[in-house]
């Protein structure tokens, strides 16, 4: 009888965890869809791709408060230890970043859909963006496999590559600075891109801190406020 | 003896409960003064402020971890139910918001730095940014003394206030628009105390996600997503 309730306990704790992975990997994948659609946005100018992550922001917010709730319960009903915890933590801390990420995708359609509908914008759309918007969904993609898979040293790579990131960014934000002043009548479109190119930027910042919760998962240490050299010795050793 | 043995538990229950609650005002008032000061360094140019904000964000990031650490082994180890595990979930959370916020004042005394530096102004020094900035500490304060005081109606003025702050803002960016349309000379400083703006904008919106930590903590409803009267209804019932 002890045994089966025991066996009966262990099941329940598996399946609530497991409830908790399978969760945070489909908000996860909403998130990363979200990203992708509002950079297709802003290269096509399609109105369509725009209302669609409008409408689907409502859902990452509801996987966010739904996550955040199934790992507290977790944590008062059956009191995970070691990995289990660090698993459940880890999952409180990635969704608060994986909302944000969402919002950003977001509000990135939003500020998109103000100027495509002002009729300020031409095509090529929003090309200056591009480059950077890959590098930062790129990241964003590399972050969430690690997760998936649990593979620090991968992790540890995206933490790196937001060094190039930042420089992009600021060589875009140079090149932008430097069309306001060629030509004052585009500061106030200029000054859109320059917004979109740094909630791009954004994202690949959270992407980073995505990453940096997967080392803590898989080894067991923060490594937020970390050089990259320590970082590399915690996740790649 | 058991007595004793649960004596002994609950006492270091309390005791860990309390060095959490204590640790976490001491970051609070840390962070509250890292803001304070960023902002009597943009007003005055004083450069000593300036890099005591800079020394004093390493403190920031070190308490940050100690207590993020505080609360996983407190759960970890004691087992916390019910209003005490709500208490560590609110402390896990609001110590992000706190970290993100000295990290604000740290960049803005960098950036302003960078400026004074540079020799780019004279007085009057960002003398645009003192309204929002007067408003988004006022907000930081009454959000951290909603914390200590557990007054989640207080906590929900301080989320209301987040329209105002926004207005303002944005009142702020259309004007800056104007100086640099008129004066494009001024284009790379404005667009600096554009980006100061923000960052003190983005301070009221942590302010605003402390408050909704301070609701869940004391009523035990998350709050996030909802509307203003939702917010109201459950923070003031």
């Amino acid at each position: 009888m002890a045994e089966h309730f025991s066996e009966h306990i262990s099941t329940q704790f598996d399946a609530d965890l497991n409830a908790i992975r399978t969760q945070v990997m489909a908000m996860a994948g909403l998130v990363e869809e979200q990203v992708r659609l509002s950079m297709k946005a802003l290269a096509s100018g399609d109105m369509s791709i725009i209302n669609q992550v409008i409408a689907q922001e409502q859902k990452v917010n509801a996987m966010h408060l739904e996550l955040d709730d199934m790992c507290v319960h977790m944590i008062a009903r059956r009191q995970p230890a070691a990995s289990d915890l660090r698993l459940v933590m880890t999952v409180i801390k990635s969704v608060e970043d994986l909302e944000s990420i969402g919002d950003k995708a977001h509000k990135i359609c939003l500020r998109a859909k103000s100027i495509f509908d002002s009729g300020k914008m031409q095509v090529p759309k929003f090309q200056e963006v591009n480059h950077i918007a890959t590098l930062a969904l790129d990241m964003l993609t590399r972050a969430l496999d690690a997760f998936a898979r649990l593979d620090s040293a991968s992790a540890a790579e995206v933490i790196a590559a937001d060094e190039q990131l930042d420089q992009e960014y600021r060589a875009l934000q140079r090149q932008l600075i430097t069309v306001m002043m060629e030509d004052p009548r585009s500061i106030s479109l200029t000054l859109d891109i320059l917004w979109i190119a740094k909630a791009t930027e954004r994202i690949g910042d959270l992407a980073v801190n995505v990453a940096e919760h997967v080392v803590y998962l898989v080894k067991g240490r923060d490594v937020r406020h970390k050089s990259q050299a320590e970082v590399d010795a915690i996740a790649k050793g």
